[in-house]
């Protein structure tokens, strides 16, 4: 089954990407402003047009959401968000020394979004707006402010 | 085998968005600035970093690329643009009223690349950045300009 991955390089330490992925205050600052509920494992997260169930949540390291309430195509898929601290020996920033040069010290987010069962375009649409959704959480934290819905990047007209 | 996928929608007729993909004036606008060599099926676009070779160019409706020099995980991989545009009565445009309402007349950019042999941290990374490629594109058409390769927008620190 194909998966949305991503990643994007946060100049933060991993203890506050971990925060904005795990508090709603953090939550609403980069994905959606409306968000409520508990970000506590086993509970729910209401993002309005869906809801997540935090399956996993190590601090610092991950995140794991699967989806229970929202857009038929994303019923029971899941969400990852893996935190790797680029230390100048992981892989991670060892591999990007072939792609520009690896700053320490900058935390890496590495996302996928399993679980879907055909490459629907709308799996299309949706792999677009999470790029400018961490893209929007890597803005955050680097000080010139998120885009949450409905303040998101725009992607097609009418969006 | 896993894909990066991706959809836009601009707001300019599909011919504009084929000029875009086919013309080394169109490419440099939006991906790599100094791209060179011909953009007719058969021939090879050196786009710096990777050259890829036009395997299928339909006027307004596709093109696609395989590589044939680059990255080693982009080797044999191949790009496919799909242009749709959206008249209300196709399947595109009819699914987005879910999820926003569409406006006639833009141009769906339905993106794949396909082949990657592992989902390879790599591979995330690079579909991230192809979201900004695909954004960058729909920015050059619809006037507020392009941003390509080296004035792209980064997604790591020393990207």
């Amino acid at each position: 089954m194909p998966d949305i991955l991503h990643r994007v390089g946060v100049d933060a330490p991993a203890q506050r990407v971990y925060q904005a992925l795990t508090t709603i205050d953090g939550l609403r600052a980069w994905w959606v402003e409306e968000t409520s509920g508990e970000p506590r494992v086993g509970a729910t997260i209401n993002f309005g047009f869906c809801d997540m169930q935090v399956i996993e949540s190590v601090p610092d390291r991950l995140v794991h959401w699967r989806c229970v309430r929202g857009p038929q195509e994303w019923l029971s898929t899941e969400v990852t968000f893996e935190l790797t601290q680029s230390d100048g020996s992981l892989a991670a920033g060892a591999r990007d020394v072939r792609y520009g040069k690896t700053k320490d010290g900058q935390t890496f987010v590495v996302f996928k979004h399993s679980g879907w069962k055909e490459p629907v375009e709308f799996m299309h649409h949706c792999s677009t707006k999470w790029a400018t959704f961490l893209l929007s959480l890597r803005d955050l934290l680097e000080g010139s402010g998120g885009h949450p819905y409905p303040h998101d990047v725009k992607i097609h007209v009418g969006d």
